[in-house]
């Protein structure tokens, strides 16, 4: 693929979008005016002005970078979008589709034929056929890969056929193969008859006649020494290679630890699959952290903003049905003593504070858990020891924050018994908290299950009814 | 820098941290064992078994890479951290102290006196020092720019004095300048006596004489053209550049939407001042959403994970307290209507449930909005759509939830006016929480604060208290 076009910072990036706003909303308002004056739809469709006001639109957009776009359609409600999507140029479609969001290609493909995806995703290299697969109608799929070439059609069915976190569904094929016995200034005459190379090449892979990975020589290599050279002494014989089936978190962080931009894939006789580019690690590292940051909002997937009501409100029932469930069942704990806070009413009042510091601190100790466990310094050898402190901290915070509430509770109520359940509530509460903030990730990643979406649920709602039941317990025991 | 050793991949790095762990354990044990015969300390590590179990561990740490060792010192208790800090090779002190966590770092550093400090710095490059610098003491510090070239003293000077979250602070000065009026054979030849180029080199930057920005000149062009063709015919005339003080943020997506590798950095007069690469756009992106994770669990910053009691309690104090004002603040409500409380009991067991849906909804909706902030797809022309939008949201999970949560009370206390109070003050309180999760993003975003942050105690906080509120003051209007 050939260099873009200049893409613009990003300023101009939100003024080229408030120009196609401005353009869009003044064709709406001629419509307007000429709508009122019963002008029929067709007619309207085939007046100079809307051609012009279509013309002017195009240019502006036959401008822009693929990306920038993508990014215009992000912003513009459903009815414009589509609008905007009609007039896009055919060639960069397929680019397009691959840029937005789930949601948002999701609108763009429903109002899409079977002939326009074709020609949209024809041109896309396997791998972001691959990308979109998930997205695209089966009679579509089916028809790319008849069209594709037999390697080509290989290579799709078999990244279709990992699953979406590991390494061969990140990779592509723009790989640049040479072997280590030819001269440096062979490998330059072949890469100037080439005329091109794939994006983000920054090495090539050395193979031996049956493809097994040998080596890689980075292009600065290749440049800095002397073309006599044979490809086998320049290489480094020892790359960085990740298997088909390697993790895609691990692939990540050894892109950051190593500051790689390009990794060969190899199956497991070592021959080379494809490669992992630094671009669709970024993209990997921030589809992450945005699914965690969603499902801690509790929202299923990113949303459209200009989505209807209902398919918004599908996103977010899952995880408020499963709020509502635990928040029902943790204040249950409430109604065993209801006999007890018709006595002492203050009780009332101060039982949301017992519950809630719990929640903070076991978050705040089970996202430590869930970052250690991620990063991998979390072992046997260590467990003991985080128990330990974990255990400390809660007791800190409890004799400190609990000898703070429970002043406060005497100052409101002037009840010193009050205020001494106040205290050893919270403080129990909080070593409770410290117990649940370690143990609740760690068996979610024994089970196998990922420690970091559910965890604070499943935590909340613990400590929420613990606390109500040590709370009011003790305040039974004591003060009853 | 040259090209480090073989890397291994994730499972051989858990192998090496195990190996060790295991080293440290033998020597550990049988200095016990000798310290239990009573040998004093000083003896002790004169003896041959010791330094036989040293010389292991400095054999097993002289074939690990830079960020491996990191990983490793990461994963270990202090004492053991420092035990195989002193073991490291001194020319990688630097380059681990880049790659530690900043907690990690601070243990490191303060076990190194200025000497070694020096020397390990001396190493680096200018922006790796910048990065360094808010954790040296002032006097290595000073002493680090007296030994600098004056170009480089300049370059840091400069660096420091921008902000954190600027292009400045990323950048790197690891760029090749060619001028355009020279032939691609030139440039090989310079490339070639030049001996090796910066790590992250994918493009040469092409300038005039005054060192302003003309274009650049990506490898894989140079190497794919012919050697007589000028820089000025090859060179993409138009890069996507940025400035100094342009946002970081901003930046990454720049990078992430056009796929960048690497990108100049100029002043406003269009004069080459630096380079960001993607590597640190990858560091930027994982911090960022490191960050927000952390501060949304509560957590001012990462801690190490073998950091002290104390030191831990102090990195969680400052949220735990907004969060146990903001609760008490909210609960005071409930003080309000401490006489409905005790004619009506079951409003103690049911009313967190109020608040607590609230809190949820308001959260998915704020979710939204921060996204599109950061994301730039919020503008004047839509924030109406969406307001109406996330009401029409909050009205429809009002009534379905409301309607479940009012059947399940009247089931359970079988009291028809609780059930329609509790239906009533659950869709009253999911549109004031759908209202405020549109507000205050907006309102943190328009104040300059970051919308991200902060954005979830304060919701919870107002959903809170509203909910009580909502809840405990129509069941005194209807109910008594």
């Amino acid at each position: 693929m050939a260099d873009p076009n200049p893409p613009p910072p990003e300023e101009t990036l939100k003024h080229h979008l408030e120009e196609v706003i401005t353009l869009l909303n003044k064709q709406k308002l001629e419509e307007t005016v000429l709508q009122q004056r019963a002008m029929p739809r067709q007619e309207l469709v085939e007046t100079l002005l809307h051609k012009r006001h279509q013309a002017a639109l195009k240019q502006k957009l036959d401008q822009l970078h693929a990306a920038d776009i993508a990014y215009i359609l992000e912003a513009l409600p459903l009815e414009q979008r589509l609008q905007v999507w009609n007039l896009v140029k055919s060639e960069l479609d397929g680019q397009i589709l691959l840029d937005v969001s789930d949601a948002v290609r999701e609108t763009l493909i429903s109002d899409m034929d079977t002939e326009e995806l074709l020609s949209a995703t024809g041109l896309l290299d396997t791998d972001e056929i691959a990308d979109l697969a998930p997205d695209l109608p089966e009679e579509v799929l089916q028809e790319l890969l008849e069209k594709l070439n037999d390697q080509n059609r290989k290579r799709l069915q078999s990244v279709l056929s990992y699953e979406e976190d590991t390494v061969a569904a990140l990779m592509d094929f723009g790989m640049v193969t040479i072997r280590e016995d030819i001269s440096l200034g062979v490998v330059l005459r072949y890469l100037r008859r080439r005329g091109d190379l794939p994006e983000h090449t920054d090495k090539l892979f050395v193979v031996d006649e049956h493809n097994v990975l040998k080596g890689a020589l980075p292009l600065k290599r290749l440049l800095t020494n002397p073309p006599e050279k044979p490809v086998s002494e320049i290489m480094s014989k020892e790359v960085v290679s990740f298997h088909l089936d390697d993790d895609a978190e691990e692939a990540a962080r050894a892109f950051e630890r190593y500051d790689l931009l390009s990794a060969p894939v190899v199956d497991r006789e070592s021959k080379l699959q494809g490669r992992i580019g630094v671009d669709a690690i970024v993209d990997y590292i921030r589809r992450k952290s945005d699914e965690e940051m969603l499902s801690q909002a509790g929202l299923l997937e990113e949303e459209d903003i200009f989505s209807g009501v209902w398919k918004s409100a599908q996103n977010r029932w899952f995880w408020l049905a499963i709020n509502l469930v635990t928040a029902f069942l943790s204040t249950r704990v409430i109604g065993l003593f209801e006999d007890t806070i018709v006595k002492v009413v203050a009780l009332a009042s101060l039982m949301p504070i017992v519950a809630g510091i719990g929640g903070n601190t076991g978050n705040q100790t089970s996202m430590m858990i869930v970052r250690s466990i991620a990063l991998g310094v979390i072992n046997p050898s260590n467990i003991k020891r985080l128990f330990f402190k974990e255990l400390a901290i809660g007791f800190l915070n409890g004799t400190v924050w609990g000898s703070v509430l429970g002043l406060i509770a005497y100052l409101l109520y002037q009840d010193v018994e009050l205020g001494l359940v106040m205290m050893g509530a919270t403080l129990l509460n909080l070593l409770v908290a410290a117990m649940m903030g370690i143990t609740v990730p760690l068996v979610r990643d024994r089970l196998g299950l990922d420690p970091a979406i559910g965890t604070s649920v499943l935590l909340t709602a613990m400590t929420d009814g613990m606390g109500f039941f040590i709370f009011l317990g003790l305040a039974t025991l004591i003060l009853l």
